[in-house]
């Protein structure tokens, strides 16, 4: 057994079974070894950016990581992005970074560089696997550390002799850490401040968006008078009908300001106090109001969802979950709009959908639309790095090959990781692609003002204008083997996007929607 | 003046008038400022990939600096893969890279990370601007920095207080370090050895790639017997009929050892002694071969074409270079092969063309097949990352307009930076892309064999195939605005590319050719 057939039996036997890859010359006897553990699976993707992409959609659905392969340092380069929208998500995944073998890295052929330095990067483990016989245990410890609370990014650099050499030893899974409990002090501290009669607001994150913690903060919210919110991009989001439906915090810092206006105490568990997604003249970057206090309930390497159940057998032992009743808007008509097309969705949405959303601006009004849908998960751009969502649904897609993915996608973002499109065809994946085609970087537009910029000029203005020449996305996806139709009403939508729910591999529809801004 | 507005003004005063950007909210400031300096031009890249690659290809044929503007810490790490190509390349470039406000970082919001490692990774220079009134003279030193020789990654982060802050001041420009002079007395040597009557081969590269080193070159090779290679990856080659026409050093180790067999002395003027590409089991990393000493005539921060010159005053003053004569292929007929298809650019190359050449193994046949053609430049895969055909083609004609620039492009590296097509039809640029498909990364499938892996079974395969589904490049191609056509003939290629480089503006002939492999 070489180095890389025991790297793969290692992580397929600690549940590790798909691996994204983009492999080059350097990981050629990874490649190779594939066919040695069928178990294995190796979905290719045409550029770095859609591999770790496409690893983050699928462990946010999977709960646990999936493999990238990825060549050398400038590969991982192209990864990082998607890595960084990875980590800020906590999504568990292991990297296996492919390198020049030992004894080749000191003539600094051209492919060299410092692939450390960028592991470092992503502030999660890092490991170099020195020799054949260790590359198992290294694995093994590269699936624990994906599997901490919360999820970290593990990368393993394998040079490429370490990676053909014999004596590979296949290694048994490593339990993960398990997550810290909250002390029983805190959480009576908190009751005793939801009891006091002040204005209290209740912040959620991480695995609090599932429905267990959900349950137990509406369960707190109704028997208290807290508000409840959850954090501005939640990794995964469970909502929809039978759940309860919790506000988000807003992206923009006024929208903070208004929804948190009058809070004396602000209750965090599994994320932080808000600030500002960005700074801007003259604003404060801390959203949290003057004289609202910070609690923090769980951090997040905590059992978020068992600190809230034990707050709410404190508070609200008898009060039951606010449920969201099912509701659907009616199917607009029309011209498309940046309003109207939510309604569309909210309309049509299908049963137990994954909704990828990287529709940004266009995207206002969606939770409102489709809050009284039938139940489903949200993914969100949690790092802000854009170019994630066909990936992501990508790779939710092959985690959870039995639901409907739809990925909400803005053109400004989508052309980044395009090719991910050629994957979901690969793979006949059920992925329907709405793509928002509103041929600007709209929010780019709206940040110009926010930011207080003194002109605007014709240059300005064209550094933020996507049209000349306007994108056929139909073409596009086409030429990548995803059948594509244009829709410029509502009804068109509303026909395209039940068809493309309907049939089974992807859609893509080049939704032809104006800029809100 | 606020700090955008005195990094512009700074920036043009040293020449440097060309901003390939893809901004953020950071970069919000500078965005607006780009019209208060009319002579500086921005041009948008829908990826950060495209944007450094265009700054690479500018640099190459400007032989200045263009800057890129990218958008924080995963910005910049979309752009690394082509910022190591141009490293590589020793191309001048200036990056700004946006970052958040000094008193925002505190904060680590979702965008927030480690800006400096990913710029240290380029081991160039690297500055973070800390005042408003100092924006100016780092983006002075950084255009120096980049000048220097050989050329240099600056990068410049800009904190978004730093740029909207008042008080910035332009600066004059910093005139940047001239090259070292070789040494007399190593010229003098180097000389000696020529006139030895031992086997010598002269390995060039760098600028001994542009006219006067190649005359330089091949005079010493002619008066002497020694025998004249030009570095494998070259920047930028200047060649064709009218000027000396000098074997490349081969990308396998196979082919190096066959070119340098019996050499007992290896000058190297502004490269390294060949190492190979990648390690392979069992074979040498260094393709030196045993028994052949290394001299160096010039290194690359030396006077490198200045030294050719004077080691052909000494063995060579009478001797004329020997200067490669008008002569084409035949325009082919038949299927395409990776055979006849560079017989028909060889036929139809126009004149003054610049060449961005990622046509990989489908291009092993290219350089004879044009060596007689006109004059015309050949620009490289210097770094080895994927991706970097389209854009450095991009920023080719931005600095040449009045010049085709033919774009030689194999499939699978092209999805890595596709949308450049969109920014080559949004400036109208002149650019010939004969997209190579065969439908594989046929370059891994040689490589898989030549590592030596023991198996290759059917995973391993699907990993290699991009048909599957097969891509409709006239279609992607159409999608992003620059009109296409296919090509299955030789005869239609001819025809295709004639009237592609006949009419302006961008085009794409998406030429279908069965792997070499």
């Amino acid at each position: 057994m070489n180095g890389a057939q025991s790297l793969i039996r290692t992580l397929v036997d600690a549940g590790v079974d798909v691996c994204f890859s983009n492999p080059g010359t350097s990981e050629m006897h990874f490649v190779a070894a594939l066919d040695s553990v069928p178990e294995m699976r190796g979905v290719l993707g045409l550029f770095e950016g859609v591999v770790t992409g496409a690893a983050d959609g699928y462990a946010r659905m999977a709960d646990r990581p999936a493999a990238t392969l990825l060549h050398l340092g400038p590969g991982m380069g192209n990864g990082l992005a998607n890595l960084h929208n990875a980590r800020r998500a906590h999504t568990p995944m292991v990297n296996v970074i492919g390198d020049h073998a030992t004894y080749h890295k000191k003539y600094d052929a051209p492919l060299e560089s410092d692939i450390d330095a960028l592991a470092g990067w992503l502030n999660g483990w890092v490991r170099r696997s020195e020799h054949s016989a260790d590359v198992g245990a290294d694995a093994a410890a590269a699936v624990a550390a994906a599997m901490d609370t919360p999820g970290k990014i593990a990368t393993l650099v394998l040079p490429a002799d370490v990676s053909w050499g014999d004596g590979g030893q296949a290694c048994e899974p490593v339990p993960p850490r398990a997550p810290r409990q909250v002390n029983e002090t805190t959480v009576k501290a908190i009751a005793e401040l939801l009891r006091g009669g002040e204005q209290v607001a209740l912040l959620i994150g991480e695995r609090a968006c599932r429905e267990t913690g959900l349950r137990a903060t509406s369960r707190i919210a109704a028997a208290t008078g807290a508000k409840p919110f959850v954090e501005t991009f939640p990794s995964r989001l469970e909502r929809g009908a039978g759940l309860p439906s919790i506000e988000r915090l807003g992206y923009l810092a006024e929208q903070v300001t208004y929804q948190l206006d009058g809070i004396k105490h602000l209750i965090v568990a599994g994320t932080k106090a808000p600030v500002s997604f960005f700074a801007y003249p003259g604003k404060p970057s801390d959203l949290v109001p003057e004289g609202t206090q910070v609690h923090v309930l769980a951090e997040l390497d905590e059992d978020v969802p068992g600190a809230l159940d034990d707050l709410a057998a404190l508070v609200a032992p008898d009060t039951e979950p606010v449920l969201q009743e099912a509701s659907r808007p009616a199917v607009p008509s029309g011209q498309l709009t940046p309003q109207n097309w939510v309604d569309v969705i909210g309309a049509l949405l299908p049963e137990n959908a994954i909704i990828a959303d990287e529709a940004n601006t266009s995207g206002l009004l969606l939770p409102s639309a489709t809050a009284g849908a039938p139940r489903h998960d949200v993914l969100t751009l949690t790092g802000g790095a854009i170019g994630y969502g066909i990936p992501v649904a990508t790779g939710a897609a092959v985690a959870a090959p039995g639901r409907p993915v739809i990925n909400l996608q803005s053109d400004g973002s989508a052309l980044y990781t395009i090719s991910a499109l050629w994957t979901q065809a690969r793979e006949n994946l059920d992925v329907t692609t709405v793509l928002l085609n509103n041929r600007a970087y709209a929010i780019l537009r709206l940040e110009l003002q926010r930011v207080g910029a003194e002109s605007s000029g014709p240059k300005a203005n064209q550094l933020l204008d996507l049209s000349g020449p306007d994108m056929d996305f139909v073409k596009i996806s086409e030429g990548l083997g995803v059948p594509a139709t244009r829709a410029t009403t509502a009804e068109e939508l509303a026909d395209q996007f039940a068809r493309a729910v309907a049939e089974p591999g992807p859609h893509l529809i080049d939704a032809i929607v104006p800029p809100l801004f």
